[in-house]
């Protein structure tokens, strides 16, 4: 696929800086762009490659600057960026059938795709155009719909529904048992049935590796336009709200309700039965340990040292609590000298 | 399934306020549910639903209060619950037989059932009542016993051994290597060898995308009645003791061993060789770095803040040692003083 | 297999005290070896469990001591553990072949074996005695080098290349896509397509359940005899340099840049479009939020206490920028005394 400048600027609007048929064949950074090469410039620390880049064209916010070949100026060159990117790398389109090794206990629409060893079970329903690879499971009752994708190898357990234009990746697992345990008087657990589902919206994408709990009693809610990085961990009732973004390795109780548009950093830990308003951002390593009725920014990770400046200082967390207390004696007794001279 | 009051408690105990001939089809909350529905109150938090709750009948401590249409009273409501839920909603029985595509070297009871584009390896052996879902891995010798599910893609690395009555779900592996390696004088790592096993009870519930290594010598043991949510790693040789109940995304490295009864928060990370006793309580997010010989509440994760109060507060751990200086200091500046006045 | 002890020394050298026709049949540790074991002493904390061993022989550093049978003395004992091990443990040759259930596309060579219900994608190559074990999934063009071996289970998306003689452990996904989205003004996403890859060297070990996105542009890159544990997350365009390796439960955000020879310990988490110098060690639980241009050792994790004990002294946390204004008002106060007086 090739495009000329003044097509694509055509489409998406911007205005081009230099020869408007000039061809482009692939995206490419600035540092490693050559002819045929698209770049863009979004973080301000890569201005000083303008001067260098061999891209044959540029897509930056004005004003235009000397060095690039070509350009295109638009006030959101990262977003303009992403929809050049799409156009020039379109999905490819599934080649409608069912391979002959799957074994398909329910419907599956004529211009769907599915892969070999796929297991589909009574009652499921897949829609059009949709993709299933290679070794997935599919349990009964499942619903997909129109133009998902499920990589190789992902598991749905019966019963839960995935919307419209979503991107399932390998090893995730969606509608898993979700932890609940009542307690003996000796210790040991009695199991709580996890008869809810897992509900997933339109244009959610899951990364590989995460899970999803069904709902205890009701159901777990991925909302539409949510995005979830790898190895996240969804526990069971939760709710997380529309285009929430969330990054890998984050982990979130049972019962948590995360707001619309929030993002959150990696490795965040978000505990059980909390509530998290919409438009919260909370920083990679952070532990939510309660509600946050507010948006706006949090963060809770602690900064790293050199091992021995770490064990200098860290060690004295210990003993925070006496250092309070000699500061509050130091006050006391600095007051009764005062007083006296 | 449909069961009345007098029935449950004929079978459960606890006493009927109200009318014993209650029906109860379905197990609901204290917000939701409704007519046929039997709720239940262990969280005092949710005691104010009790006015307006549409259950057909509530579960509770004594003493009795009004609002509910019935209740049941037992000292133990939430482990109550948790009986009635598994009545209510019974493990389907497995559809006994080998599904076509299944690869079998190894033997499987005639009451197991085992999916399609299962492998199983020579010598395994699967017990009675087991069931095996779709594109499981299940490697040579390893045993499986009586009534123990495996959920879609598991897979299980040869010569583990899985107990009575487990659940396994999607993507758990069990009895990958172990990360074990010595250091050549260059930096380059030669991998020592993992022929130990994973031995696993009774009992035990692994979650979706567990991971449990083998032994590298000797063996990595779960016991009795534990219970592993998502996502959790288990090194090699790790021992966890009976009835121990770990929250998602918790590591344990190599060699820790994990007493009985201990609950285990979200995101804890255990370092290697330690030793937790029986009946140890770990907060979410805790690292821990030493043994603990003594039962009790442990914890280690900071709390979270706005993010600009964190920069303020939390810049400060970098000068811990400084302020501990600082005091110090002091304190001798005002000894003196106090001396001379 | 059965080896005499003069056999080992004439490979591997070291020194024997005792009996050189020792018959050696296992490897063992000092506690639990029994005749016909080789145990090792490599951590001086089991040093008194050299008077109790019932090895047949040791391998230690010197200088040799009662106690033992026979020993080996050699001054890196793990290193030489590790070998006699691996020597004693050779892998299984795979039986060559493609099993009649596996779906292959692509190229695969004769020494090969290839379990049931694989999927190759078209393109895809595999090379001389690689073993590719049961329901793994191996998209269009993806090649692995000779003598390498996959679990069951693993997904490989297209066009990803894996070097000679690596491990990929059950449940590892590589190639999936990175996490890169452009936000518009609704806070929805825009899709920004991955269009790199993975490339692998040789000699990597990557653990069950680790998750390596390709490149969004350019590639993702893992270096030479890299070993990377369970668990472990890699963000699109992550370098990692030769010979480092990563514990469990370790997430490394996109773009950022891992020296050679780097130890990273369990659960920690690397931010992105970071660089780490090489042979950087960094502790567990660290959040690495900075590049670290130098060499050593870093750490960042809390110390843990007892829950009382932490209540008084994390609390303190929330505050420490006040407990410095209270310090430096202190000193304030007690330089204007002392001029006094």
């Amino acid at each position: 696929m090739e495009l000329r400048l003044d097509e694509i600027v055509a489409r998406f609007g911007g205005e081009i800086v230099g020869a408007g048929d000039t061809a482009i064949a692939r995206i490419g950074t600035l540092e490693n762009a050559g002819p045929g090469d698209l770049a863009f410039l979004a973080n301000p620390k890569y201005r000083p490659q303008l001067k260098t880049t061999r891209a044959a064209a540029v897509i930056m916010a004005p004003p235009a600057v000397d060095g690039p070949a070509a350009a295109i100026l638009t006030p959101q060159p990262y977003l303009y960026y992403a929809r050049v990117a799409q156009w020039l790398n379109p999905l490819p389109d599934p080649e409608p059938g069912i391979h002959p090794t799957a074994v398909i206990e329910g419907e599956v629409a004529a211009t769907a795709s599915i892969g070999s060893n796929v297991w589909l079970g009574p009652g499921a329903k897949i829609g059009e155009r949709v993709v299933v690879a290679a070794n997935c499971s599919i349990g009964a009752g499942v619903e997909i719909g129109a133009d998902s994708r499920l990589a190789a190898n992902v598991a749905i357990y019966a019963g839960c529904l995935v919307g419209a234009r979503c991107l399932i990746h390998s090893a995730a697992v969606i509608g898993s048992d979700g932890f609940g345990f009542a307690r003996e008087a000796d210790g040991a657990w009695v199991k709580i049935p996890q008869v809810g589902r897992v509900l997933i919206g339109d244009d959610v994408e899951i990364g590989a590796g995460t899970t999803i709990d069904r709902g205890a009693l009701g159901d777990t809610v991925i909302g539409d336009g949510v995005k979830l990085d790898n190895q996240i961990q969804v526990g069971h009732n939760v709710r997380i709200g529309a285009h929430t973004a969330m990054a890998g390795c984050v982990g979130i109780a049972g019962s948590a309700v995360v707001g619309a548009r929030c993002t959150v950093g990696g490795g965040t830990v978000i505990l059980g039965h909390l509530q998290i308003a919409d438009d919260v951002d909370l920083a990679a390593g952070t532990l939510v340990t309660k509600s946050i009725p507010n948006a706006g920014s949090y963060s809770g990770a602690i900064p790293f040292l050199e091992h021995g400046d770490w064990l200098r200082n860290f060690s004295r967390l210990r003993h925070l609590d006496a250092m309070a207390d000699k500061i509050r004696a130091l006050e006391q007794r600095l007051a009764a000298l005062e007083k006296k001279s």
